[in-house]
C-alpha cells in the first residue's frame, strides 16, 4: 500500500476531525459528512455509492491482501495511513481490520421516495432512540428485503456510530427515508397504503390482517408507544397476542415478528 | 419504613459482598446467592418463591407509597436501610426505584422439566453468550407463553446482572432449565419432541414445516450456529429466508420470527 501520508501524532487537525465527526451528531449535520469503521461496512458504503472523502488505515493492522487490493482502488489522495497509536484512539471496535473513512452522508428526504413494484412493504419507526435498535430494525428490513425504511419525527441521526455499527452496513444498502410523521402519513395516503399501526387499542390479532397490498407497518417505541396522528390515520391497528408476565417486546423483536408474517403471506399470494 | 440496621460505610463488609456477587460469577455460584435490582424484579422474584435473603433500600429514593406497604410484608430482619451514596455504589441503573436484593438462587436441572400438557412449545439456546441477547430470548419466551426456555451447554450463569435487567424479570417467571447438549437432546427423544434446529444447511423454510406436536425449536449463536451434535438430531433444520445483503439477523429477533410462526399454527388448530 502506498499512501502519499502518514499520520502519528494524535494532535494532528484531521484526527481531531474524525473524533468530532465520531461524538458530535451536530458536527456530522454541520459538515454533511460521517465517520465508519470496518472493511465490510466501507465496502458496502462504497458499492452503494457513497462518496468517500478519507480513508485511514493503520498498515499493521490491515494484512490481508484482499482488503489491501480494495483500498489501492481508490485515489492515493484519499488515502492516509496512520500509527498504531492513532488507530486505537479513532477505532470504537478492536474487531475493524484497521480501516476508518470520512464519508459524505446522502439525503433522505420522503419526497424522493419510488418504488418498483405495486405492492411496497415498508416499515416505519416513529421516533425511535436507541441505536442498537435501530441498527437491528435495519438488519431485519435487509433480511426481509423490504422496499423501505420510513423514520418518522427522527430523535437521533442516521450516521450515529452505534447505528453503523449495529446494522452491520445495512443502513448504507437499505432505502431509508426520514420525515415527519405528518409528511409521512400524507405520503403514504395519496399513495394508496395500507396502514397497520402496532398498538394495543382497537387492535386485530397481526394474523388476521391482510398485508398483501401496499402496506406501512408502522411500530413506535417501547415505552410510549405511537402518536396519536398514527392511531388517528391507521387503516387498522394490529397487536401481537402477549401471554405473559410483560406487556412489552423489544420493538426490533416486535417487528420482526409483524414484517415476516407479510412475508409469509406474500409468498402464498404467488 | 423501620428497619432495625442502616448502612452508610462504602466499606461495610456486607456491601462488599453485594458488589462481588453482582460481579463475580464464581461467587455466585460458591454462596449460591445472587443480586437483583428494582422493585418489579423483586416483586416477579418474591411471587415465583425466589427466597428473598436481604433488601437494601435507599429511603430517599423509595417514595412510593405501593412500594413502601410491599417491603413492610417482609420480616424486618431482612431489611437494611442504606445511605444514598451506598445505593449509589451498589446500583447498576438510576431507575431501580431505590431497592436491592440478595436473593437465593433456584436449581434449574433439566431432569425436572414437566410440562402441563401433551404439546409442549419449547426454546432451545445453545451456548449462548450475550446477556442482552439471554434477556430478549427470555422476554420473547414471556410474551409467547413459551413451556420452556432450555439453555444447552451454558457458557453464562443466569443471574448475571444483565440476564436479570435484559430480561426485565422473566428470567424468575419462566420456566428454564439449563443442562448439556447431550443430555437435552436426549431428553427430547425420550419425550418424543420434534426437533427443530435453525440451520443453514438441508433445511426448509420455516413456514413450511409442523410446530403443532411437542416441538423444540433451537438457535445457535450468530457466530458460529449450532453444534454437530444439534444437527445430528435434528427432525429438520429450518430456516427464515434471507433476501439481503447481510446473512443473518440478531438470535433473538430470528428465534422470535420462530416461535410466533408455531403460536400462529396452534392458534389455527383449535
Amino acid at each position: 500500500m502506498h499512501s502519499s501520508k502518514h499520520i502519528s501524532s494524535l494532535h494532528n487537525p484531521l484526527i481531531k476531525k474524525v473524533l468530532l465527526l465520531k461524538e458530535k451528531s451536530r458536527e456530522r449535520k454541520k459538515t454533511g459528512l460521517f465517520v465508519l469503521e470496518g472493511m465490510r461496512e466501507l465496502q458496502i458504503a462504497n458499492r452503494t455509492n457513497y462518496e468517500i472523502d478519507t480513508i485511514f488505515y493503520c498498515a499493521n493492522i490491515l494484512n490481508d491482501v484482499q482488503n489491501n487490493r480494495f483500498l489501492k482502488s481508490f485515489n492515493p489522495e484519499k488515502l492516509i495511513s496512520v500509527s498504531n497509536e492513532v488507530y486505537k484512539k479513532l477505532a470504537y471496535r478492536d474487531t475493524t481490520e484497521g480501516v476508518l473513512a470520512i464519508v459524505k452522508s446522502k439525503d433522505h428526504f420522503v419526497s424522493s421516495l419510488k418504488f418498483s413494484h405495486k405492492s411496497p412493504l415498508v416499515l416505519i419507526a416513529e421516533a425511535p432512540e436507541k441505536p442498537g435498535n435501530i441498527g437491528a430494525l435495519l438488519r431485519t428490513a435487509d433480511a426481509a428485503n423490504l422496499d423501505a425504511v420510513l423514520i418518522a419525527n427522527p430523535k437521533t441521526d442516521l450516521y450515529n456510530p452505534n447505528i453503523i455499527r449495529s446494522s452491520v452496513g445495512c443502513v448504507f444498502s437499505r432505502n431509508i427515508k426520514m420525515g415527519s410523521t405528518t409528511e409521512i402519513v400524507s405520503y403514504l395516503k395519496k399513495e394508496g397504503f395500507q396502514v397497520y399501526c402496532a398498538a394495543l387499542s382497537a387492535s386485530k390479532e397481526y394474523t388476521t390482517v391482510d398485508f398483501k397490498g401496499p402496506t406501512a407497518i408502522v411500530v413506535g417505541t417501547e415505552n410510549s408507544g405511537l402518536s396519536d396522528e398514527w392511531l388517528q390515520n391507521s387503516t387498522q391497528n394490529i397487536i401481537i397476542p402477549m401471554e405473559g408476565e410483560i406487556d412489552s417486546m423489544n420493538v426490533s423483536v416486535s417487528a420482526a415478528i409483524l414484517i415476516f408474517e407479510a412475508k409469509r403471506q406474500r409468498k402464498l399470494n404467488i
